[in-house]
C-alpha cells in the first residue's frame, strides 16, 4: 500500500482528484483504465476503488451513473487518498499516455465572452456595430464537429482551404492565419430526453465538470466560408480537450456571480444560483506566457449555456461537449486568441525575440489555468497542449 | 423457404434493396436486426444471409467494411430474392418497427441547391445580392445535432425558443414558424483519418447510400439567431432521416451529369465522374402533394460536398451522415421548403381547402422520392415522414 506525498503547492493535491483515461505508455491500448492524478502519480480508479465502471477507457459508464453517485465517488477517493492506496493502482504519470476521456456525442461551441465577440466583431465586420443585436438576448452558440476532438498533446496539422486573398482572388492552400482559442469546457454526465429542457438550477444534476478547450481556427478559412451558415473548415480540423476534467465539486470555491447582464435575460435563462467561475486561464506560446484570459468575465455562465441548448427541446447526451468560446478579458493583455492579441495580425507579438502574428509550423500552445480549490488550497486544471505540423502536400 | 412476388410497380423492387434496422413490433428491442426491404415484406438479413454484422441495432459494423463487401453482399441478397429466403427472415411490413438505422457520429449539412440558396437570400436578406460571394466557390455547410437524428415516423415536438416580433421586441414562446426541408442524406461507410482528404474520384469508396432527410427547422427562431455563427435552436431539435439506407450500387442508372459550374471549380472539387443523381423528390403535407424538389438540379455534387468537408483534414466516421440542403428547383412548384412555397409567409399556400403558409399541430408531412432503378425500373427511396406535436407548456 502506497501513501502519496503531493507537494503543497501542486495543481494536482488532494483537493482537486480529476478523472482521466490512462493507458501504460509501452502496453496495450485495451490496458486503458479511467484514473485520477495526484501530483505526478497516476491511480487506476479501477483498482483502487474496485469499481468496474472504471476499467473502461472512457469516462461514460461512470459519467451516467448520475451527481449522487459521481459525489458519492469524489468521498471514497478523498478517504482513499488521505490514507494508503493499493500499490498495484499507482503509476508514475511519465509512463502513461492520456487517452481522450469521453466518447463525445455532440460537441457545441458557444462565445459567451463580451471582450472576445466584440473583438471579432470589430475585426470581421469592421463597418457595422461589432456586437450583433442578438448577443446580449441569448448566449450565441454553434455546433462543431465531436468527430476531430482530440486529447490534448495531439500534433494538430494545419489546415487547407480556400482562402479570398486581398486582390479579392479566391485561391487553395496552406492556412496562413493559424490560430487558438482558450475556452473551458464543459462535460454531460447525464442527458436529457428530446422534448425536455434543463432549466439553469439543474445545471450541476446533468454537467460532470470542466476541461480546457483549445479550438484551434484557421482565420483566413472561416473569413471566407462562414456567411451565411457559420464557421465550418475553419474549425472542424481539430479541436483539443484536456486529458483530465475536473469535476464541479472540486469548484464549489470557484463560483461567483456572474457580471451584470443587461438587459435582463428571459426567464429561462435567470440563474438560480452563481455558476460563474474565478478560474484564471493562461496562455503559454513556445514557452512564453502571452496572455492571462479571466473566466470570471464571462457574459455568460454555462448554466445559462444548457438552458439555452435545450429550451427548443433538444436532447443532450452522456459524453457531450460544449466549449465556453474564447475567453477575453477587456484588457489587452487578457485577450484569449491570436487574432485579437496580434489584431487581426497588424500588431504582431514580440516573442522570443521575433515579431509574431498567427502560428508557425513547429510552434507549440499549452493552456493551463488554475481555481481556488475547496481546501483554501489552489488547483490547476489538466492543461491542453499543442504542436503545429506542416500541412501535407496533397 | 419462401419466394418473395413483389408487384412490378413496387418502389422496392428486386432492383432496389435497401438496408434498415427493424425489430418485432411486440417484442423486445434487443430483437433489432439488420433488414432489407421487398414490397411489404422485411427480411432479415443475419438470418437470410447467416451474417453477424446483421444481428445489430445498427448498419455500422457492415458499413465499416467497406465497399467491396458491400458489393459482395448486394450480389448474394440478389441472388437471394431470385431464389427463395428461409420462412423465419420474413416478416410482414406491418409486424415491424423501423429503428434508426445508423448510430450517427457527426452531422453537416450543406445548403447545394442554388434555387434554395437564392430564394433563402432574398428572404432572409432582402436588401442584399441573395447569392453570398462564396456560395459558387464552394459547397457551404455546417454542422448540425447528430443526437437530435430520428428516424422517419418519429412524432415532432414544435421547439420553444427566442425570435424577434415585428415590432423589434424580444419574445419567448412556441415557434410559429415551423418549416421543413426537403433533403437527400448521405451514409459514411468508411471513415478517414484526421490529416487526410477524400478526393471526388474516392466518393464511393467511403460514402454507403443516400436516405431522405427532412431538416426541420423554426425560420423565427433561426432567423434571430443565426448571425454570426450560424443556425442552431432553429434546427438542433430534430432532423428526421428514411428508415431505409439506398446503397448508392442501386443508383447507378440515377447518375448524371452535374448542371454547369460558373466559376469552374478549384482542382480538388473537380468531378472525374458523374454523382449528379436523378432523384424526383415529392412533398406530401397532410396527405396533398405540394411540391416536387428536382435533385437533378443540384448545383455541387455528394462527391464535391465530401471533397471539400475533408480537404482540411477532418476525419470522417462509419455512421457520419451529411445531407444536401433543401433541394428546390427554379420553378415554384418545385420548392422544398414551406418558407420558399409561402414566400416567407406572404403567399399561403391553398390546402385542402384552407390557406397555409407553416406547420400547424398535428399536420403531417411525407417526403418521397423515386429514381431510375438498374434493371430498367424504377424505385423508391424510403419516406421521410413526421407529424407535428404541440410544444410543452414547460
Amino acid at each position: 500500500m502506497a501513501r502519496i506525498d503531493v507537494p503543497e503547492d501542486s495543481p494536482f493535491g488532494p483537493d482537486h482528484l480529476p478523472y482521466g483515461v490512462c493507458a501504460p505508455r509501452a502496453g496495450e491500448r485495451g490496458g486503458a483504465r479511467v484514473c485520477t492524478r495526484l501530483g505526478d502519480v497516476v491511480v487506476d480508479l479501477s483498482l483502487a476503488l474496485d469499481d468496474p465502471d472504471f476499467a473502461n477507457a472512457s469516462l461514460d459508464a461512470f459519467l451516467a451513473r448520475g451527481v449522487r453517485h459521481w459525489r458519492d465517488t469524489r468521498d471514497r477517493l478523498r478517504a482513499l487518498v488521505d490514507g494508503a492506496i493499493p500499490d498495484a493502482a499507482v503509476h508514475p504519470l511519465a509512463e502513461m499516455d492520456s487517452l481522450l476521456p469521453i466518447r463525445i456525442g455532440d460537441y457545441v461551441d458557444f462565445y459567451a465572452s463580451i471582450d472576445h465577440a466584440t473583438n471579432l466583431g470589430l475585426l470581421f465586420r469592421p463597418d457595422s456595430e461589432p456586437l450583433l443585436p442578438n448577443w446580449r438576448y441569448l448566449p450565441v452558440g454553434y455546433h462543431g464537429r465531436a468527430g476531430t476532438v482530440v486529447v490534448s498533446g495531439t500534433d494538430i496539422r494545419r489546415p487547407r482551404g480556400q482562402r479570398r486573398t486581398d486582390s479579392g482572388a479566391v485561391d487553395f492552400g496552406p492556412s496562413r492565419r493559424l490560430d487558438i482559442e482558450a475556452e473551458l469546457g464543459f462535460v454531460i454526465g447525464v442527458g436529457s430526453a428530446l422534448g425536455t429542457s434543463i432549466a439553469t438550477g439543474e445545471f450541476a444534476d446533468h454537467v460532470f465538470g470542466v476541461a480546457l478547450v483549445d479550438d484551434w481556427s484557421a482565420r483566413d478559412i472561416q473569413a471566407w466560408e462562414y456567411q451565411p451558415l457559420g464557421p465550418f473548415l475553419g474549425k472542424s480540423f481539430a479541436t483539443s480537450m484536456a486529458a483530465w476534467i475536473t469535476p464541479l465539486s472540486a469548484l464549489e470555491s470557484a463560483r461567483i456571480p456572474l457580471p451584470d447582464q443587461h438587459p435582463e435575460p428571459l426567464p429561462y435563462l435567470r440563474e438560480t444560483e452563481n455558476w460563474g467561475l474565478d478560474i484564471a486561464i493562461s496562455v503559454s506560446w513556445n514557452g512564453t506566457l502571452v496572455s492571462t484570459p479571466p473566466y470570471a468575465r464571462m457574459y455568460w455562465s454555462p448554466a445559462q449555456m444548457l438552458a439555452h441548448l435545450t429550451v427548443n427541446g433538444a436532447a443532450t447526451r452522456t459524453g457531450d461537449l460544449y466549449a465556453s468560446g474564447t475567453v477575453s478579458g477587456p484588457d489587452p493583455s487578457e485577450r484569449g486568441s491570436f487574432i485579437e492579441l496580434s489584431w487581426g495580425g497588424s500588431a504582431p507579438i514580440a516573442l522570443n525575440g521575433e515579431q509574431r502574428t498567427f502560428l508557425e509550423d513547429g510552434d507549440e500552445v499549452v493552456i493551463t489555468a488554475t481555481a481556488p480549490g475547496t481546501g483554501g488550497s489552489r488547483i490547476g486544471l489538466g492543461e491542453v497542449r499543442g504542436r503545429v505540423l506542416p500541412a501535407h502536400e496533397r
